[in-house]
């Protein structure tokens, strides 16, 4: 519930894929806001009982369903629709539990020459302190709820993919995307279609084995229009810093460096699952899958021509 | 001075390139420290009363000396060399004042094509209290003074150039290179043959514009050997949090979405450099290598096929 909503979107509410003829379910003015009840990217599919069997068996018909769309007054191609992320709060299991999921899902995910059979991690939290979840005995991951598919509709008809990101939004899967970030988003439909979804408890930049903490939240938005703003790209500002919350202790850092900066990423990532199956005796899709949830693919050099140099910071506060 | 090192390499004890038939300067045992008197990367050829017509006329062969190299007693191709970054002193100029420079050079940087003139920003500031050091009246560039050319010498003969990195290390300009790190190196040669130089007083991720503050330093290191450790790319360990000297007051951020990483990086970082000439009225030259000693490239997301996600953080302390 929230009290300080104009409208709630409803869990029924959602729809798989781009189109811009899907019928919006709400007409909301610039000013304000919304509460989303979101699925998670599986839709359900998967829950805390779920075993790998069930990763294997998804139907990706029904991947990554988004909460909407809806309908701005007064947004016109060209303009930027603004969205204030208020807050989130995860949806807790029968048990009262927070919980999430993360997988490798085969042929998915930066390696996924590497890691062809498909695994999974459940995950279990508590939904008011938000503490960081436990991976095994060992490893703590600190949380940071966020969207992972925020986007307006594209002006190109049809139905278009959920999964690739585009300059509207869509999946951008980027972690800063939490409570207190003001996004702008291009607008390329009149009214704008803008839907959200596919929320996350924690994920490192990158998303590396395709998958995040996946978790179903309840999220409330506030909406503003910029009439005519000629957005190329998305865009979005951090109420305050981004990475507190896992840095204290500092970091483990691998690298790749070459001429092309996907096969930097690849051999950084590589390295770091490497680093982690030597040091702690994790088994390699376990450290791939929980490098996703907590490590961060950063560009350290794009200018030592013709070398660059990708880094893989994986937060030494995990284990130590 | 350092008084617990064991050995100094002075400021004339550097080469140009890098080539495993260069003689050492130093023989040195694990567990040694060395004091190092780093040159600029411009070898001298600009200081603080530099204009940008020196910039034009640099003289290329004499770019980026290192420091050594030095023969690290034991060190066999195979092994890695760790090296502990102990500390970093500006040398100050004649005025007692910390200095470095900044500058757009024609045919270098992410985006060379579109910052075709040559131009300079110099710097000032407190070498003892390293406070941050202002851009302009209005802009303040925290410092966390860094090495951003660290190496070991190529197994491959012959002189090779100093400007790309390699996985021996050289050109790294990794920004958390600095005071507390640990590094490891492959070794490719006997002895390792390790330089360095490039001393940084500030770069963010990326190092868009393909200078950071460029600042002459003296800097002291411990050295390590790891034998057999078969490692494939530089790895290091920070000791701590690598952005809070500039996080407090959260990020301005733009993004470059779609199939390639390159162009998405060019796209995060000119759609930066388009927000600060609109939002603070400064030329879009000084935005670029303004963005270059403080902003942060980030793969967000690198899995949602075609389409990947590169973010350029900004720091709002900076202006805030």
């Amino acid at each position: 519930m929230c009290r300080a909503c104009n409208y709630t979107i409803h869990a029924a509410q959602h729809h798989f894929g781009w189109d811009n003829s899907i019928a919006p379910v709400q007409r909301v003015s610039p000013g304000e806001s919304v509460l989303y009840h979101c699925h998670d990217s599986s839709a359900g599919q998967l829950g805390p009982q779920s075993t790998v069997a069930d990763v294997a068996a998804l139907d990706f018909g029904r991947i990554n369903p988004v909460s909407g769309p809806v309908w701005i007054e007064g947004a016109e191609p060209g303009d930027a629709l603004k969205i204030t992320l208020d807050s989130f709060a995860p949806q807790p299991a029968a048990s009262g539990r927070g919980w999430g999921w993360t997988a490798n899902i085969p042929g998915f995910g930066l390696l996924a020459d590497q890691f062809t059979e498909a695994a999974l991690i459940s995950w279990d939290f508590d939904p008011a302190t938000m503490a960081p979840a436990m991976w095994s005995k060992e490893g703590r991951v600190p949380l940071k709820p966020f969207t992972g598919t925020i986007g307006n509709a594209l002006a190109e008809p049809g139905l278009h993919s959920v999964v690739p990101p585009r300059r509207v939004g869509g999946n951008l899967d980027i972690r800063d995307l939490s409570a207190g970030t003001e996004l702008w988003l291009p607008v390329e439909v009149a009214g704008a279609l803008f839907s959200v979804g596919d929320t996350h408890a924690a994920q490192g930049d990158g998303e590396v084995c395709g998958t995040a903490i996946e978790s179903p939240m309840d999220v409330v938005l506030t909406f503003d229009l910029v009439k005519d703003a000629r957005l190329k790209m998305p865009r979005f500002r951090t109420p305050g810093p981004v990475t507190r919350h896992l840095d204290a202790k500092g970091y483990e850092v691998t690298t790749g460096v070459g001429p092309d900066l996907m096969a930097g990423a690849r051999d950084a990532v590589a390295g770091m699952v490497d680093l982690l199956c030597a040091t702690r005796g994790m088994p390699a899709v376990e450290a791939y899958m929980l490098a996703s949830t907590c490590g961060d693919l950063r560009i350290s050099e794009i200018v030592d021509m013709p070398n660059w140099v990708v880094s893989f910071y994986f937060p030494r506060a995990v284990f130590e």
